[in-house]
């Protein structure tokens, strides 16, 4: 009983959250999206509550009454298994449902749910719970960066919140971190706390010794790859990463501007002259792989990551790996729709492990498996290098 | 000093019209933009205001104080002369100015015109004044067929207004009018009146003896040629058109919807049945040329259309003309920014005659040349016949 | 009977320069496709044997056996009514049939043409005759450009042909010729000689008064626009003219280069020093416009090019007319296969008239009318202006 | 001096071989590239050849005079440190160096090579001749592959030679191979013997428990899954891979043609009845995935297939793995241009092991590492499980 009213608690604490996160926004920014990659505040808002409406509410509440029959095409993500859905580059073109509507569809289904809890939980329901709520809070990592990007794509370069310092100061000094030759294991091990299917099962890795610097790499280090022409030399990049820079014209990290000779950075706080101490974020795979060569130096690996978890400092920035993004020996892909979740994923992507300044709480393991292409860059992603 | 009054007049009204389009709007629907050749809303609200800043305000006005130092560079349209701008199909990304903003620069505007005006009108403002209000009537219709476009594309088929009729029914009977072979003149023909630099010089073209229908192609017209296979036999088809109806999949003009074998139209007023004697719209030119090849008719050439204009019943579709929208004999460019305003758009489109029923009041002569690419849609466009 | 005789000598001439034609060229110059509207020779020669085939042969001779069964599917171009074919950017993918199969079956159909010849002509086959003749003549100009092309664009710059001058030096002094205001005919007027129907039918145009220059741009005049910055002020150009510059990075017209200063034209002859003399070649139509824009001037049309034919030099550069290719009043397209030779390309083309060093003999009339997309520049195009 | 004369004498072969495989060719089967990934034969036959010349020749042969100064361009494959190239996509361009050019490149190539092996072999070319043998070989692989690409994608589908069998009956009967939980040595471990970069260094791996079938699946065996819908059911593939299928329209592996209900497959010996118990070929690792999701196994990782290498037939299809191309630990990039060989494609990429039909002798080992992108089919893949 007291689980039960913790869970709701939780629930109830991850609803309000994903709004408190949307406080700053005007109507108009629930509703852009500047790039396939970003959804509009309003989607995210409508998605997480489509996922409680779809996967506990119509399947679990007797007499259940939909919010709205065409929601369930507007919020679906990539569920084939649930049905049609728009074309994800589409999302911004919606202007309806409204942003009020959206609202009032939340507060529905919060309701719903908080109603459906009250009657107790079975253990089905529970888990499903769980994952919506994990769910949700995946999609607040998103929401933030989304608007981020939203707004600092903006030619007017609007300021989020001017409290909100997404980059914090390492406290720690620089140390290269010895870690042993052997077997390690690797993968989520607490049967009575939640993960996500791709952390499962529990697994032996070999790794041989290597050393891993405590610290991320800062902006002022990077600043000076960027002078040093890294942007310019093909020796230190990826074939697939030399043609992405080329065509692209990508010769900085994401929301960096040089005006004048100086350089400045677009944070939630507006724009602002370059914090060279604070961890380096908005970089791609090929960016941190190419940094680590000029470095001499190379990207941890997942399992090298995870077993020095305990000895870095990590937590402000998403952290690239080598690792490709994989099924764990012993992987099997949940049936149904949830299956879906993971899986379908696993490949052309890279693991990202730690976590970030828009984690939001009670999400983030040392287990946590991310994933992205190498291109991408509107996460808060960072470097650590591994010798 | 009447004159002036009037122009004022006109001025206001026309600036009020623009808003007035706006009323049954979101403000979620001043946003998106959902394919590159529609602009959101508040665009044209924006745009329409920095025409009569940027080419009125700024040179004309003493001591002028701009809005907002920012907005040249998003809400300039087209213009290489003025300066960079936003590209057309980022203009759906940006959330910011907001429309509240974008207002209250409306609404700056308008007043400092206004005063301007209150001192006398040079016949350069004048002149500049009576081409920013046209400019303003221009975009008013493109900012109803925008609307239209981004309501009429939303799964929810939202209405705009119930008790806007865009269907209505032709008064006369249809009828070939037999036109003589001979010289006609052709373009403007009034220094008192207002018109575009691409209707001018008046000059003479030979016609041969022709016969042109009195009315446009209907809906039940249109849908005899659909049903007849008309968009699967490439017969009827230029080669161009006939690869942009396999590769967009095209089989039905734009806003029409097959359900359970009944035919819909989206309109102003929301998803209704077909209207079989309402004049058909939302086709191509491809599309016009097709129907006008399985009649075993032809489209009338600009010049045909505007010698036949006073036997005609016209006003409620934009006609397809098979003429290339080119310069008229002794065309010269106006100097400067105003120059690019027709000029450089003359290659690789089509004239079109006539107007539309969003056509504002006070825009429309029968020497009035629109012009698009063969095969946008979302105008209201229509098709009459000649033999 | 003489007459039959002329025109079996008429079709073996042209059967021969086809494959005269191609003399110079290497067997792995007839298999390449640079760029989609460059076909390789080996198509032409096939294509132009696979048109008497299929328009002659096979529905007018009696028990005649195909030379192979998959050649209309590998030989056809573009004719709907006649079944499937190789898409046209595949061309250049088709290393079989080889080129002595190709040669093989131009001589077997050659041969077959010549037996059904001899039997006597009725006036059908006599039309598709002169047609089959006039279609291979196109071809003719076409593999020119087309090998010109394919070699011009190999980092080798190999000669075709050291002896073939391209660049002819205009005989005549430049003068402006005044033509007067009035009424003139157009189109073609000899029932006695061959034209396409696109020449069809004779006609009135009113033509207000101009003059027009008896000489073609020059190199060394079109240099100077170059030089004075032409390619990098917009004014000068349409607006898809300054996107299609912008995005193909277009400064110089093709087979232009500048080494070390100095500036060299690709020809026939191989790489040598610009003739400064001798007319532009290898332009767009965006940038004939542009230069005439940048000399005060204008592009004649079609109408008044037709109307002035007499008193002005040419024959060496087909002529860019601010024209667009539509039908003449009266147009009507033949019935059949034979009725998408033109017609169903009278969009988004532009209109030139004239001919080039790489007409055939026997295939021009001062009525015949070229078509083109404007961007297109691997024919021998030219300029003459109008003011 | 015995292993040098070995080693002249494998040199001698190789140099051999490769022409030896363009036996069958006609002229104009060396020039084409139908697609991207393809390069035309005459451009492997040049690459192979220069590659000695660049790497051996020029920088270690006295007074040695380049064949062609222009060869380096048109011949340069990817080496970014050796200077510009002829864009990939483009090599089918080129008509020019001919045929026989090439063949006269190779002879001069291979004969200096001859004479400079003659005075007797460093350590340092030692090692590079056979990176340039090796080199050669893995082209002789792709030379293979790509011309039956290009002769089997012609539509008239010519047989290359009517004696090659690729299509092996296997010889075991299918068993599961059980492999125990434990760590085992990954890498090449040869001091004596040529590897690649990628194959360093030898390092341990902890794998846990498998079965890994000793046979390859069978064209019989992926029938089922096709005739069982496997290309309609999106659980079973990637998203990236049902995007894949759903927009390049895919529904049977590469070469395979259903002819009236009839199954027949494209071969070095033309067109054939599908041999149902040959291993299935031409698949790409989407395909392989969703085959074995849909029998409920899953793909062997690289260190799974190296582990049981011995236990299984292997050698007639290149073998898609789960496991992603990336560095061993310790991998370190040679300097220079040879540095560029391997790790700048270590993303995005698929690791394969085994060897196929068309892999030359004494060029593989059961420690190499092939690579392609997931997509990728023109290669002899295959499918083997695991459980």
């Amino acid at each position: 009983m007291i689980k039960t009213q913790q869970l709701v608690s939780l629930f109830m604490e991850t609803r309000e959250h994903t709004e408190r996160c949307c406080k700053p926004l005007e109507i108009e920014d629930y509703v852009v999206q500047p790039t396939p990659d970003v959804s509009p505040p309003k989607w995210h808002l409508g998605h997480t509550t489509w996922f409680f409406e779809e996967f506990i509410l119509k399947p679990h509440k007797a007499d259940y009454a939909l919010f709205d029959e065409d929601f369930a095409f507007v919020f679906n993500s990539y569920y084939e298994t649930v049905g049609r859905r728009v074309v994800r580059s589409d999302r911004g073109n919606l202007s309806r449902p409204g942003v009020t509507k959206v609202y009032d569809y939340r507060h529905y289904v919060t309701n719903e749910i908080k109603e459906l809890l009250s009657a107790g939980i079975s253990s089905e329901i529970e888990e499903l719970l769980w994952l919506g709520i994990q769910h949700e809070k995946q999609h607040q990592e998103l929401l933030m960066t989304d608007i981020k990007y939203i707004l600092g794509n903006n030619p007017l370069l609007p300021t989020y919140d001017s409290s909100f310092n997404e980059n914090p100061i390492q406290n720690v000094d620089f140390k290269w971190v010895s870690m042993k030759e052997g077997i390690y294991d690797i993968g989520h091990n607490d049967p009575e706390s939640f993960c996500f299917d791709n952390e499962l099962g529990r697994h032996k890795v070999y790794l041989h010794k290597y050393e891993i610097s405590n610290t991320l790499v800062t902006n002022g280090e990077y600043l000076e790859f960027l002078k040093a022409g890294g942007y310019s030399d093909f020796n230190f990049w990826h074939a697939d990463g030399w043609t992405w820079i080329t065509q692209q014209k990508i010769s900085k990290p994401l929301y960096w501007h040089e005006i004048d000779t100086m350089w400045y950075q677009y944070t939630f706080q507006g724009l602002h002259v370059l914090d060279l101490d604070a961890p380096v974020s908005h970089i791609s795979y090929y960016e941190a792989f190419a940094y680590a060569q000029w470095k001499e130096c190379r990207l941890p690996t997942e399992f090298e990551w995870e077993a020095a978890h305990s000895y870095i400092d990590w937590g402000s920035r998403w952290e690239w790996t080598e690792s490709a993004y994989l099924p764990y020996p012993g992987y099997s892909k949940p049936p149904g729709a949830i299956g879906e979740y993971n899986g379908k994923f696993m490949v052309n992507q890279k693991t990202l492990r730690g976590s970030s300044v828009v984690s939001p709480s009670h999400h983030i393991r040392h287990t946590y498996r991310n994933f992205f292409q190498p291109k991408l860059r509107w996460q808060f992603t960072g470097i650590r290098l591994v010798k």
